[in-house]
């Protein structure tokens, strides 16, 4: 799909079709189609990541709220967003042995009493090892530090999200 | 459910309860999380509100997006949230003759092309009649005063939306 093509769609299609870049929070998505024609792809992820940046903390809180435990609960129990499910699964989280499971629930229960959200990375971009050695250091981090980092990691996750669902769709189509 | 069990509520079970106040908006409901403790009800419906108010324009048009058309397409397939089902269905929506169906399609499809975003109302203070009636009316609007005109019914649904789920739990935990 090429950019006029998603400057062409109405607000329905646009979020239908790109609604979970940011998970589960399609008032971004649906916040952004006000801000078309994008020049180019680059244009619309800036987009996305300004709407981000000027929510209030609570803002990009809610957003690392709107996120699994890596991992966790909507892993085991299926109910894992198409995207975050590819994503857990190319870092192969859906493949832990029985002891890194509860060490991963441990860490992540840790990390949410500590913070108040959970920890957000950008699965694709990490395996189980580097997620668990960021973990283990993010866990030392001061709260808006580590704020901040977990958001850096929702804006590579769109990024990866974004290209795959235009690009992909654009071979599709050929 | 009292408000000393709500503030004391975790982000994920907050969320899971109240994260469709606003209509697949989840990210508000975990956005006010950081706000808590909330002295009552209404403060935690203020939090809400005070969210809503300070996103920018484009921010509040995407909320209005993530919103269904009323006796439209979700209805017709079973695919509206819980809550939508229960407000369109009360107010008699379910059970429209085809040709009133029809021409709200038409209505709906004449003012999302006029606006950008579909015609919100909140469905539970209203009726066939008068639903079709203010469409016709807030057609007539400038694009300004119509986003803040359905900003405010999506307050008016938020407010029944909320104390359905916290009073009515309330009654059954009695």
């Amino acid at each position: 799909m090429d950019i006029r093509t998603i400057n062409a769609l109405s607000y329905e299609d646009f979020v239908a079709y790109l609604g979970n870049v940011v998970e589960k929070c399609p008032i971004i998505t649906a916040a952004v189609w006000s801000r078309r024609p994008f020049a180019n792809l680059a244009a619309l992820e800036a987009a996305i990541n300004e709407f981000i940046e000027a929510l209030p903390e609570s803002g990009k809180e809610g957003i690392l709220r709107c996120h699994p435990d890596l991992a966790g609960r909507d892993l085991q129990s299926g109910t894992l967003t198409t995207e975050s499910r590819e994503e857990q699964g190319q870092a192969g989280l859906d493949a832990l042995e029985a002891t890194e499971v509860s060490r991963m629930a441990r860490l992540n229960s840790e990390y949410k009493e500590r913070f108040g959200f959970p920890f957000v990375i950008c699965a694709r971009m990490n395996n189980k090892a580097t997620i668990l050695r960021q973990l283990l250091e993010r866990l030392g981090n001061e709260r808006a530090e580590e704020r901040a980092r977990a958001v850096d990691e929702v804006k590579k996750i769109g990024h990866l999200r974004l290209r795959a669902l235009v690009l992909t769709d654009a071979v599709n189509k050929l």
